[in-house]
Parts: C-alpha cells; structure tokens; sequence
C-alpha cells in the first residue's frame, strides 16, 4: 500500500465483477492510512491469512520489485491466479521460474506493463501490423522528466520498463543486440540517464532515452516506417497518435536518387478510457476465460531478458577501467 | 560554387576589408550560374591560376570533403590562408598534415564549424563557464529532420560534425571512450540515423541523436548541470536560449534524500546576427591580427578525430562487413 | 451537491479549523450519493433545519446561480457567514441586496472567483503594481473551448464571470463602457460565444473572447504595458505566468520614430498550491479575523455590475427580439 | 520601390512570359538602389514616360495607399491593366472611380491581397464550400505582433485588410454589421489594437483582433462549422492547415441535450507554392485571357467598403464623450 498499490485496489475494487476483500501490508501504519478508503475489505499484516481464504481467487502484487517472485510463487502455490506489477523480476532466472510455476499450477500470470494497455499504443500497434507504415524501420522512445530519484532502481529499471515492453510488442521478435550507456549522477551506482540501443534479426533497430534528470518531460515513441511515420507523445492532451505522410520516395526521373515526401498529418481520435481500467479488467477476463494475457507471464520474461541484458551492457561500460581513447596524433 | 560555396562568397565579398577576386571551381557551367551575381570577380576553373595571384591572401574551399586536404594543401604551399569548410578532413591523418602545412607556414587555418559563431551557442557556452549550471552533467544533441539523403556522407559525417564541435566546445576536454550504433534504410552502408556516445575524463557524458530519416524537425542541445540546465533550441524563432532553475536539491530533514527543484524559466535575448557573417568576419580578423580562430585547425582535427573514432564503432558495432566511411567516395 | 459543491464540501472538510456539520440539497438522491463521502457530517433536505443548528457558523453555497440570492439573504438572516459561488446574482439589485445584508448583520459575505486566488494570477497582479510592466495598455483574456453546453446560462456568464473579476481586480477601476457581441448557435437565445470590450477612465482597454465551441483550448490573459508584456496561460503544465521584454523604444536618432524591443522572456516560479484549497482557507481567515475577503460581497457586486451591463450590450446589439440573460431561467 | 515594390519586379521579372520594362519611382535614389538587381528594365522617375511605351501592357503599382486610386487612373487611362497593392484606396467612393474606370476601359483591375493566393487559405475555402464543414457558425482571426509601427496606417487598414479580404472570401456575402474598438497607445489617433466584428445576414459572425503591439506571434484564422472546425495558421511550418472533427451532437436518448464530440485531427499537406508568385501568374493569365481575377476590382471594392465601415465604428467610439458607464447603484 505504497504509492501504487491503493491505485490497482481502487481499480479493482471498482470492477462489478471483482470483490476487494483483503488488503495485505507489511505496516500496520500503512493499512491504517487506507483503511477507510477500502471499507469492504479486511486489512491484515500477513500475507498468509488473505491466501488461507479459499473465496480469494487472485492476487495483485505491487511491492518493491525484488520481491515479486517470491510473493508471487507464494501466490501462485496457494492456487492463486496473480497480478504482478512490472517488472516480473530483477533476473530472468527468477522471472523463468515464476512463469514456471505458473504453468504448473494452470494459474493466470500477468504482468502490470500498463503501456500496453494504453488505447493509444494499441492504436500504433494496429497501425504497424496494417502495414499502413511500411515495413518498421526504427523506434525510438524518450521518456524523460524531472522525476522522484529512487536509491534501488535506476533509470533503466524504472523508466525503461515501460519502454521496453512496448518495443517488444511492436517488434514481435526478440533483440539480437543490446547495448547501454549511462552514467549515475545523484547517487553512486544508480543511473540517472540511460540510452539503449537494441538491433533485431529484420534489421529493425530502437533506441530508449531514459532519464529522470531532465528539464523537459517527455514521453514519447516515434516509429519510422519505410511508407509514413508516427509517433505516439503521451504528453499531448490531444492528438497523443499522430500519423506522418513522410518518407523518401524514388526518383524515376533519376535512377538511384530519392525525393522528399512530406504529405499530410492526421491524428486519429484515441479513446479517453483510463490504461488502469482497462488493465485490471484484462486480468479478470484473463481469469475468468483461462485466456493469456497480453501482457502474460512469457511476455513479462522477455522484458526481464531485454533489461537484464541492457544493464549487463551497462555495468561493463563503467566496469571497463578507462574506456577507449581516441588514439592520439 | 554548389550549394554551400555562394553563401560564403556572398558573405566574404560583402564585408567592407575584403575583396572577393576569384572564383574557382572545377566546371565552367557551375561558374556561368554565379558569373552575374559576383560581378566584381574573376571566374577560373584553374586554381592555380587563382593560386598565382599575389593579390590573393586568402583562400576559402568549399568542396566535398575528401577533397578538402589536398586542396588546402595547395593553398597553403601558394602562401594562402586558408578556410575549409567542415569537416577538415576525413581522417585525422589527413586533418593532421593540414595542420602541421598551415603551423610550418604560419599561415592561418580555420574550418567552418558554423554553429560555433552561432550567438545562442555562445551565450550557452558562457553560461556553462560562468558556472551558473554548476558541474555539468551531460550535454545531448538532437538533430533530426527529414532531409536530403546523400550518396557519399553518413549521418554521423553531415550532421554529427556540428554536434561534435559544440560538444567539444563546451566540454573543453577530448573523450575517452567515443561508441555509435546506427543503421542504414535508404542506401546500403551509408547510415541514415546514427546514435553517438562519448565519455569524459571528467565524467561529462555526450549523446547525439542523427537523423534525416525523421517525422520531426529538431535541432537541439539540452545541457544538464548540478545546479540548473538549460537548452539551445535552433528550431525556435525566439527563446534560442533556455536556462531552466532545476535540479534535485538535499533535503536537510531526510539525510540522503533529495527534493526535485522546479523553479524559474528563463530564455535571455539571443542577438539576431547571422552566424555566418559572425563566421566570415572573425577569419578576416585572425588573419590580419594573426590571432588563432576560434574553430582553428587544431580544434578542426579534434573534431575530426572523434568522428573517425565513433565512425570506427559505428564499423565495428555490427558483423555486417562493409560498414562504409565517408573516406569510400 | 451537482458537480461543485462536493469539491467545496471536500476542501472545507479537510481544513484543521473548519467542521463540515451539514450537506444541505433538495434532492434525497443527491445526498445518498455523497452520504459516504462526508461521514461526519449530517445530511438534510431541510435548509432551516441545518440554519437552526446554532453550532453553525458559515454556510456555502453551491446552487444555480439564479438562487443565490435568496439563499444567502436566509443565511445571512440566521446569522452564519456566507461563503456563495461565483457570480453573487444574476442582477445588480439582487447582488447589492445580499451585500447590504451582510453589511448590516456585520458578517462575512465572500464570492467564489476562484481565479483570484490562482498563485500565478496574484504573481502577475503584483508584477503589475510593482510597475515593472510599465503603465497597462491593455488586457485580453482567452477562454475558449469545446465544453459543456448551458440550457441556463451563456458563454458570458458561464465563462466570463471568471474573465471579469481577473481584469477587475488587475485594473483596479470600474469600466466606463462596456460592449459585447455575440451569438447563438446550438441553443437559441443562448450565446456560445461572446467578444467583450471594456474601456476604463485611465485609457485601459479590456478584450475577452468567450466561447464553449471552439477546436482550441485556451485559457489565458495577455497583459499589454508600456514597458513590457506578460501572459498567464493556465494551459501550461510549467511556466503559466511568463514576461516578456518586448514593447517599443524611442529612437533617439529619428524623433518620433520607435524601435521595436525584443528582449529577454522570464516564466518565474509559480507555487503548485491549488487555488481552490486556497481560497476556503482564506475564508476561514477572513471569517475568523473579521477582514474583509479579497473577493467580498464588493466585489463581487461590481462583477455582476459588469456582467449586467455586458449582457444589455448583447441583448441591444442586433434586432433579435430575444437575447436571453441567464436570469429567465 | 520602397519595401515591398522589389518583391513585385522581381516576381513578374521571373515570370516566362513577363517582360519588367520599366521600373518608376518618384525618387532617384530609390532607383539607384535597385538598378543593377533589374539590369534588363528601363529606370525613371516619370510615370507618363513609361505609360508613354506603347509596349507597355500592364503597370504594377506599390505606393502609400491614399496614392492608389489616382495612379491607377492614370495608368488605365493610359490604356494599360493595372495591378495595384491592397488595400485599394481608402474609401469606397475612389474605389468605386477606380471600379467603374477599368469597366470602361476594358482593362484588368486586379488588387494585391496576397492571403487570397495562399495554397492553404485555398484549401480551407474548397473545404468550407465542400460543405465537410458543415454550415459556418463563425470565423476569427488573429494577427498579432511586436510589429512595425506605421505613422499612416493603423492596425486596421495596416493588418485588417488581409484579413478582411479573407473573411468576406470564405463568406461570399457581404456584412450588415460592422462594428469595431480599439485603442492607440504609441501614436495619438493611430490605432495599434483593433477588434473588429462582422454579421452577416445569413447568421454568419467573425471576429479580427488586429495588433502590433503584442508579445505573441500569430497569423490564424478559426473556422466554426456545424459538423467540422479548421484552422489556417501561417505561424506553424508544417500543418498550416488542421481540420477538427468537433463539435456537438444531438443527445439521442436526452432530447435537447448535446454531446461534445472530440474526433480525428487532420492536417492535409499544403503545397509549398510562394502566394506571391501564385498572385502575379494569376494576373498575367487573367491579362492575358481576359479574365476576372479572383482579388479583382470589385472584391477589392467590398474590402475597402468593410474597413471604411469598421473605421467609422471605430471614430464613432472615440468621439463618444464618456462611454456608457454601468449605472451606479
């Protein structure tokens, strides 16, 4: 019941056809500060006495990330479907293992990579599969601000996860290479800004600005078709999809040369509809119908593997003891 | 006299202590297209004969590239100052025996790094010297357009020359590690977006994102200090300049917390005058004082030195065998 | 408790030193709806009823505006203070009748102008007073939109009497001509949009345009000086209050020429404190000091003077046998 | 040859089948100045030698606006096409002579308002007569700037004819109501802001808000249609144009009641065609063919009409002794 937790319990709770009925905390202090909020509910400091309720059919994990598997396989084994927040884990050992078990136990796993369930983005994803864009060439995305500084994650965890989630389901292939640099400027250890660069088997190539320590927010991906462009800019309260008649065109005139096209831009009507909402009510039908969610147990896993390789890559740039100089003349 | 060469030579025949009394190039039809705008001017397509003038002082090249070392040569061994359009070369052997040529005959070399007279960078770089930012963190450029595609220069050469001469401008130091990853779309090995990476002895970190493959127009540097930030921002007919009051600040209760500072917006008045004739008059000035330019042959070399280094990683990044330098004309 | 009164009803409970005691509506559904909301608080139909409760000390009120009147006369008359919604009345004689009440029970009258109490509104109002901008020429609000549409009241109304005490307040006079035009289209005799024109004794001019059927959304006052120019733009996530060095100089080389200034742009800080919680706070202050409010019964009345006199503007400007103010309700 | 009669000779100088034969200026200097930009046109300082050439078919005339009207006498008594810059005179009895002059002597009377041959003012005007608009509620431009102030002109007849000119385009019918305010700071009697507002019989309303003492740049114009909203904004680099599919719909299930309706955004590709080399085509081809121009005599007579008529509202305002004040209560 930190930050985000009372979110997902508002959201569900407010589902006709989900029954709030534990809120589980490991501070007393903190169930107290919700306690009115949630008044169907019963507040308990063990995790143990919510799953002993055989009526409890699901549980919805929002804690510190290093903790999700372990919460999760305790879940998952008292027969519980889950509801993990992203990422599903810091390594893709743990997150292998989750996924496990819950194929082992015919439980619904879902991760809460809550871009993928933004009316916009789907909207870009259709575009995409259409072939409206042409063949992808790149994606890039920039997701910067003047944000909360975290001493246990740094940009690339916090920030990159929802970015990388969104590659992944735009791309619908796995990277072949992933590179990072960054550098940690407020806290030893703990990158304020990262760039990502991942390349892809088709030729497709994205890279990520990460950074909380920026005086511009943005929230952004551009995707850069071979036929027209578009970009999805989570800030604009209008307009979040826009569409660009841009592109090179060949020159029939002159063999081998390209033209400039720069055509018209259209930003088509993206729903209004809460990503939360819609979010929470995926997993109740995930559940009800047995089907996978879009953001399952698999997919949560690639996530992991792409952000573990990336901060691999990270650690040895800054592990490499004096980086290559130019050579001198 | 292609597209570039008419803007210096209009600049350079304009300012009253210059006389602009040659014209070379390589075919009469391109000098037959300028021969009434320059009425003032001799038209030749030899430069020797040009060379043999000792009324000449000054030469001024604006050719392609790979072609800039020789010619300079050749200017500099007829006794000539010498302005060469950037980059100066395309390797830093070549960059280093111009030079060496212009040091041995003490004549006075400068390379059209344009936007360092732009007076925005200016007022940019005094501001990081005053020490208003603080230490600075990072510095990334943004240079994206949808924009002539170019058979003989990647991204990383057309574009990336101007980032890297503010960047190092403005870090007033050389990096110790320079990486790039990019990718070609629109004509096999020459790369249409290009990300660069470099790293300081200082801790300084640059990133530069190239690309005319874009939907976007954007032409950017944001600069990340301890204590504010600010950006340069060409695309803005006013507000070039914006220094932004924010940062993270300690909070004093919380020992090791830190509380995001969003405070006042700021964009001082940038002086209207036209780079290039700040340009132009500053070569006629170091050559008469004899004084070194401020985008002198050293800082030229420096500049080149780093392009081959990222254009060496942007070779390497891949197995794909003919990552193509711009020196393959 | 329609759409406002719970935002009132919720910030006036939060407040240390208030006690939400009653909910007052007409409605029993309307109070089953917030019966939660408000537990310490009791719920009636019956106004008297919660006049009579001698523990009350003030009263809100939150009603069409057409009510408001005679709602505050009953409170009045019982001796509570009164804080009612903006704007006092539909009528001049209706306002100062309220007002000499208040007056003549010695009690607390305050009018909900809520933008009065913006951080960025007082900012700009005291750059005014502190004469950096120079003598006001003139000032224009904006407030433009695609809303909701009144069957009771029009855009002058609805949106205006937001646009009127802000230039009221930053003029510091009453207008000695006011004017309007305007039209109806989705409703008949109901206008959705409005020009306004106000001139002042000193030479001060005032615009507004008004409208709930436009494609933009603008919220936002331009104030002209003679020394230099600000905007507050309350559609800016930062910068909302902004100042700009422009205006024109002497030219002291041609008499009676001027030269155009284009000088720095400055957004200060403005506090993220929410007007709203501002304001109920200042009237409890102002109830228990027993000041008078910044927005009081005064100047309330002279808003509605205002509007009035708009709204007669209106009804004359063309034949229209029936320009309707929102009192035919 | 002032400021814009350069732009003039140059256009027509470039046209294929243009000849500039003479260029006619009062002051010597002024020829001198641009002599050897115009090396194949004749220079004088006398209108009658030039009308004198019998070669001679048509004459451009870019002087002070109050010498339109005797000049193009002259010149279509001297048998020649005339095309003259806007607005065509400054009132609507010399318009009228102009008018009736180039009827009766058969020749081209074509007046300078360059917005009317702006591709993208074309594109709105095809859209509004498509009718994809739906019918139109009302107009509204702004034009704003820190501009140059002019001794002669005021904000109205300096910016309002272009945007009169627009308005009465899109209308296609004439106002029965004029009226305007505004108020003149830097020059007794000249006007620096404007707001000017138009009726028409068919319901129809615009709006101009004219400055040049602003701190915003705009150039733009509002369409408000039944069914769709567009906006023409000159300011913007790309999407000058931007069609809105907003507005209110009829409430199916609450008779009376509408819904906002917030749609696709569409900006159609404007091509990048110059309006003014457009403009001195359009005028050679109606010289040549005989035929009206689109800003011919008579649309120019309408505007001229419309500003006299907003210029007599706006002297009727200042004559008034003391405006009407809100009655005193």
């Amino acid at each position: 019941m930190g930050y985000w937790g009372p979110n997902l319990a508002r959201n569900f709770d407010a589902l006709p056809d989900a029954d709030l009925r534990w809120v589980v905390d490991a501070s007393e202090e903190q169930l107290d500060r919700v306690r009115t909020r949630f008044p169907g509910a019963r507040m308990t400091t063990s995790l143990d006495e919510a799953l002993a309720d055989a009526a409890v059919e699901a549980a919805v994990i929002a804690t510190p990330v290093p903790t999700h598997p372990a919460l999760a396989l305790r879940c998952l084994a008292a027969g519980k479907h889950v509801f993990v927040e992203k990422p599903l884990a810091v390594s893709t050992a743990d997150a292998s293992e989750v996924v496990a078990a819950a194929r082992d136990a015919g439980r619904t796993l879902m991760v809460g990579h809550l871009l993928e369930y933004h009316p916009g983005l789907n909207q870009l994803k259709e575009l995409a599969d259409s072939g409206e864009l042409g063949q992808i060439h790149y994606i890039y995305g920039n997701r910067l601000n003047l944000g909360k500084l975290r001493a246990d994650e740094n940009a690339l965890w916090s920030l990159g996860a929802h970015d990388v989630s969104v590659v992944l389901r735009l791309a619908a292939e796995e990277p072949v290479e992933c590179s990072a640099a960054g550098q940690s400027y407020m806290r030893e250890g703990v990158e304020d800004v990262v760039f990502c660069f991942l390349r892809f088997e088709s030729g497709l190539v994205a890279h990520l600005h990460l950074s909380w320590l920026d005086p511009h927010k943005e929230r952004r991906f551009t995707v850069v078709g071979a036929k027209k462009m578009a970009t999805f800019d989570d800030m604009q309260p209008e307009r979040k999809l826009t569409v660009y008649d841009k592109g090179f065109d060949q020159d029939f005139q002159n063999y081998g040369e390209y033209i400039a096209r720069s055509g018209d831009v259209w930003s088509p009507r993206v729903p209004n509809d809460e990503p939360l909402r819609i979010e929470c009510r995926h997993f109740l039908d995930c559940v009800r119908e047995g089907t996978e969610p879009r953001s399952g147990g698999e997919s949560g896993l690639r996530v992991v593997r792409v952000l573990e390789e990336l901060q691999r890559s990270l650690d040895e740039q800054s592990s490499r003891p004096s980086g290559r100089a130019p050579s001198a003349v």
